[in-house]
Formats: structure tokens, C-alpha cells, sequence
């Protein structure tokens, strides 16, 4: 486990607490990142489902795993009530999710008529089955697990900061390589390498953790520099390219992620593209500075347009300003048009606005900030000019 | 594109003859290994849907996709007609998937009243949103997509052919570096390399196609031979440990995949894990030697897991026998319990008996196979002896 089972249970203590501004009885968590984030349990369960059932009167979660996932699941928790289901038919054996979770419930008599599920992640055919077979039962999205996780702990803090660490070697040795006429995936596999390096020396002291992690670089490049989610291709890197590079995907470690994108020139930049990139970085720095308790995202995203807009690439926006970032790679707040979430101490959000013109090129610096006490913290520190090569 | 646009066109003329089966009009594809089948598309939306519309009334699919994902959609699709909504308010937009596809909807004077919805990875919330905005819609399963793409097209199977070759790199990568000593995620990222490697050789007259994959290689050596998903840790290979390693999320081109499995032993076995070892051999030649059209996957998951409870190890089956797999890690038909499709020629199966005893050790040989019109192709040709190193 990457954390102390004291911050586990600190944060089934929590879920428990917040259960008590509800009438309801419980939340079922099915989501993979709240169960990781629950449990320390990262699964690749194939489309069967998961639970970790949260109750209020219950000391510990409980866990239904398909029979696949078990024996990983028993190494990697701390939760003890671990049971599984199979998938075909056999003596005393459940042979589906909502059978043992039917058969945990008496077993363990508790109430069930209220319960919160992940609407927002759970597939349809399991939430009309769940609706089918607990009658009566009112179904909400995530709000619990959203609302709780928006605050970091400070192991989770210290995570964070490590993340930080390996998306930097990332950056460090994508600048390296990167040259005319190296082909753009190159680029990227020479990120990923690093990362897995530094994950790796990161990692010496917990024998059950994974340093590698599964994602795709986005990178791209010349006339394809505007696409926000191009994939590095065989193109090679032509003189005066514009290289986008986003590591959102490569920037992971022990499963928290983090947000971060710069951006190369091999060459000379055009007038017009150095008119976007110097827009975006304004952007970003507005709605930086801004940045402390009490303010909303829809306040820094107002900042963060508002800079874009005036300058008459209002058009060009196709995202929000920014998200939170966490054990998910978009969760609470986001920085956007809506989010009335005042800021607090110990929440992390990216700040990320972007320019995307067709012809011209696409402009974004983003990072990730810890928000503090009087204002916030760059944990992705790495100059962001945009840098020759 | 990686396929012609006429592939792409038989492929939706199919799902046009097969919504001629039912009384519905149309199907919403969502599923984003369905939009990439279809589209050629393949996004990284994080959160926000995307709505591919096959109606039995026009002469082509209608794209609707987030603006952050328009412009990688431009490029990447046979498709015409692309919409986009977009996440803040602006005069003209559409502020989400909803009121844009009641739109499109008014504007091509379509019916629909009976549509299908993937409510297999369809999110709930997203599902009750089409129910409340769509009176009088009946909602099903995914059925004609995972019926038509059970049967894969020359051209599909031509990029089969490469996804071993892919594959069969990644291997003879990670066998040649692995050794007592070395760390286990050492041996994931050489394989890793080696497919990008192999791809990128593959693609160098595919333009806009990356050779990078999103995945972790599962491999796990020693005391945790026996779990079946486990993920590759800093630990070092130590003398006659037995390494598991799985392919599956490595072995991919072009966004196909394929079921792969190989063992390695660095140094002597033990007779209790040569014993497993063997008896999962026998379960993989048993089942694959009756595989023919006609065939039922339920039929060879019976023959398969015969030998292993005969010999005593039933207790010791966590999964099914196989798989259907092409554009999806999992599809139709499945080696299972209650599958009763009959195999045809054109479908590729995964067959991977596994037993995973703790203490002992896990045991898998798993091999992609076409079907053919008189048995099978193996497509993952690769000794599959227990390889000493």
C-alpha cells in the first residue's frame, strides 16, 4: 500500500461523516479511481464489477470482487471483508455482483433503502439491475466522493509532489531528444522511459507498487499542432515546428495524476504564433495569480477567457480553464463556467487555458498548483517559455 | 485512416441490415472502442460523451462530439457530418450532447422512437438523461454492434497479422533482457519499447495513426506467479522464479489487440509448479484442437476446464476459457459458460486456461486464433514451452 492505513481509514472516516448530512445508508463506490482511492486496490477487472460498499453502521468497508481480482485484491487492501463472485455456475458460489451483495447485506443485517451510487461512471445495465433488485432505493450520483476528495491530505500532498518529480524527468528528457528529424513518437517513448525511471527509484521502498503506468503522451506537431489531443505519430520534426506536449496521461505516479503541458519550437516561431503563445501564457498568468482561498473556478475561468477573448481568440477556446486533478485525472472543483466551489487550503487544481488555430498552431502552458493558506503553490515548477531546440 | 473508406462504409451498411432485424430505428453508439470501429476515431474525451448516430433512414453515420475533440475528429474520420457542443454558455452553441442530438434530430426529420443504447459502458447519468429527453424510447443493450464485429473483414484481419507481429516483438524483447536480477518493470518497459518499435515500422505510410499504446503490461514473477492481474514491480528476478507475463493491454496496432501469454523460468521449476504448468498446457491443446465452425465457445470452455478439474485444480480457475477480441479487449463470442454462438470462420478467439495456486504458482498459455472454414489459424506463432533464461 502507498499509504498508512491510518489515512485509510481516515478516509472511510470521512465518507462515514458525510453520509450523516444525508438521510441515506450508504454508497456504493464502483468507480475504479474512488475504489483505489478507498481501498489501495488498482484492478483491470475487464468489465466485470466492483463494489466497496460504505455503510453507516458498519466499522470497515466491504469488497465484492469477480474471483479474478481476488488474490490481487487480498494483497494490495487493507480492507478485511473481501468476497468474490464467479462466473459460472458452482456449489455455494454467487454467480453474479448483485447476488452476494443481496447476500452481504442480510448477513450483516443492515438497512438499505437509501444508498448513493456513481451515476456518473457506472454502466446503465448495472444501475438498472441494482434499481430492479433493491426496490424502493433512491440512486444519486457521486457527490459524496467528489466533495471529499476535492481536499488533499498531506500524504496525499507528499504524493503529489513525487508526481511532480517524475513528469519533470519526463519533460527533461523529451527536450533532450526532441530535434529535426526525430520522429514525434520517439519523443514520447523517451518521456515515458524517464518517467518509468524516476518512478522506479521513487518506488524502492514499497515491493507491491507499479511503477509503469498506462497512458498515450499527447504530442503533435507542425500543422497538427492546434489538434488538443493529437497522438505522436511517425512525423518527423521539421524545421520551425511548433511541438505541443502534454503530459497529462504521462504524468502519474502510485496512481495520482497530474497536469501539465509545454511546448517546444524547433526554429523560429511565425509573428502569428508568438501572438497565441504569448495570449495563452497571459492567460495562464492571470488566472494564476489569482489564485487563493475563497475564489471559484468560475472566477479564474472568467480571468482566464477574458484575456483570449479580448485579444480576439475567443473562438479558438475549446476547453475550461482547468480541473482538479487527484487519484483521477478530472475531479473536483474544475475551473470552469458553473463551478461555485470557493477554494480551500489542500485542494490541487490545473491551470491550463489553451488557443487552438487551425493554420497557425495550438498555445498552452499548463500546470498544477497546490492551493495554500494565502494563495497557492506550482508543483509542476519547470520554466515555461517556450523553449528552442 | 488506417482501413479504406469503403471498409468503413460496409461496416456501417451492416449495422443499417441489422437494424432491418428489429422494429428500431437507430442506434447511439457511445462506447468509444464502437466510435473508433466505426469512425476511425479514437478520442480521449475524459468525461464528456460522444454520440455516433446510425439511423436506418440516411445514407450516413452523424458525429456529435465535445469542441475540445472537433478538430482531432476532422482528421481522423470518414464521416461528414460533425457537430460539437460546447461547456459554456455562448450565443449560437449548444451547451450539451442532449439538446444538440435533439437538434440534429429535428433538422434531418428523423424518427426515433426505438433506439438502441450501449447500455453495457453507457454511464447512468447519461442514460436517465436520454430517458427523461426521449419519451416513449426503449432502451437496449449494445446487441448489433457486438454481433457485427464478431466477424472481422479481411482488412481487420490483415491489421490481426499485425498486432502479433507487434507482439511477438514485445516478447522476444522482454525474454531477452530478463534475467536474475533484474527488475520486473525492466523487463514491461524493454517489451514496451519494442512494440513501439515494431509499430512505428508498421506505420510509416499511415500518417495520423500513432504507434504508442495506453497500457501496463501485467507480469509478476515468484511468490506472485499466482495473480493473475498483477502489475510489474521493482522487484528483482531472483533465482527459479517463474514470471507470468501477459500481453494483453501491450499487444496492440492500430487500436486492435490481442490475447497473448507467455512463462519464463529463471532457472529450475519446482515439480509442483511443472505439474500446473503442464496440466494448463493440456487444457490449452484440448481446447484449441476442437476449435472448427460450429463449435460452441461454451463447448470449448467445457473441454478446457475438464482437464484442469480432473487433475485436481479446479478450485484453482478464476476466469473463463477465452475470448472474442479485434478493436475491443473483450467481445464476441466469449469461451464461456452459457455462450452459445457457434464459432464461423472470420472470428478471432483468445484461448487462455489459467490455474493460479498460491504457493505454488500461476500457469497461462494464452494464444490468439483465427477461425477459419476447416479449424483454426493460430496468429500468436510463438514456442510456447516453458522458456528457461
Amino acid at each position: 500500500m502507498m499509504f498508512t492505513k491510518e489515512e485509510y481509514q481516515n478516509r472511510f472516516q470521512r465518507i462515514k461523516d458525510e453520509l450523516k448530512n444525508y438521510e441515506h445508508d450508504a454508497v456504493i463506490i464502483s468507480n475504479e479511481d474512488n475504489i483505489y482511492w478507498l481501498s489501495g486496490f488498482f484492478g483491470f477487472a475487464t468489465f466485470r464489477p466492483l463494489f466497496l460498499v460504505v455503510h453507516k453502521d458498519i466499522d470497515e468497508p466491504f469488497f465484492i470482487t469477480p474471483k479474478l481480482e481476488y488474490e490481487a485484491a487480498l494483497e494490495s487492501t487493507w480492507i478485511s471483508d473481501i468476497s468474490f463472485y464467479i462466473e459460472w455456475k458452482e456449489k455455494g458460489a454467487f454467480l453474479d455482483i448483485i447476488s452476494l451483495l443481496k447476500s452481504k447485506i442480510e448477513e450483516k443485517k443492515l438497512s438499505f433503502s437509501k444508498i448513493f451510487v456513481e451515476t456518473a461512471t457506472m454502466p446503465a445495465y448495472l444501475y438498472n439491475s441494482l434499481k430492479q433488485n433493491f426496490k424502493g432505493i433512491e440512486m444519486d450520483n457521486d457527490l459524496i466522493l467528489r466533495k471529499i476528495r476535492m481536499i488533499k491530505s498531506p500524504e496525499e500532498i507528499m504524493i503529489m509532489r513525487k508526481v511532480a518529480q517524475v513528469v519533470i524527468a519526463e519533460v527533461e528528457a523529451a527536450t533532450k531528444i526532441a530535434r529535426i528529424g526525430v520522429e514525434e513518437w520517439q519523443i514520447s517513448m523517451a518521456a515515458q522511459n524517464a518517467g518509468y525511471e524516476k518512478a522506479a527509484e521513487l518506488l524502492q521502498n514499497y515491493p507491491l507498487m507499479t511503477p509503469l503506468f498506462a497512458g498515450v503522451q499527447m504530442l503533435q506537431s507542425g500543422s497538427r499542432s492546434h489538434i488538443v489531443h493529437g497522438r505522436a505519430t511517425t512525423k518527423k520534426i521539421q524545421e520551425n515546428d511548433v511541438i505541443m506536449m502534454c503530459f497529462c496521461e504521462y504524468a502519474q505516479f502510485a496512481g495520482y495524476r497530474m497536469g501539465f503541458t509545454r511546448q517546444l519550437i524547433a526554429g523560429i516561431p511565425t509573428p502569428e504564433f508568438t501572438d497565441v503563445f504569448n495570449i495563452a501564457k497571459q492567460s495562464h498568468d492571470a488566472a494564476l495569480t489569482q489564485i487563493k482561498p475563497g475564489v471559484t473556478g468560475a472566477e479564474l475561468d472568467i480571468i482566464a477567457r477574458k484575456v483570449i477573448v479580448e485579444a480576439g481568440y475567443g473562438e479558438y477556446i475549446t476547453h475550461r480553464t482547468g480541473r482538479g486533478v487527484g487519484a483521477s485525472y478530472v475531479e473536483g472543483p474544475e475551473v470552469k463556467e458553473g463551478d461555485a466551489i470557493a477554494l480551500q487550503p489542500g485542494m490541487i487544481i490545473t491551470v491550463e487555458p489553451g488557443i487552438y488555430v487551425p493554420g497557425v498552431g495550438g498555445a498552452r502552458i499548463e500546470d498544477t498548483v497546490l492551493i495554500t493558506e494565502n494563495g497557492y503553490e506550482i508543483l509542476t515548477k519547470f520554466p515555461d517559455e517556450l523553449k528552442r531546440i
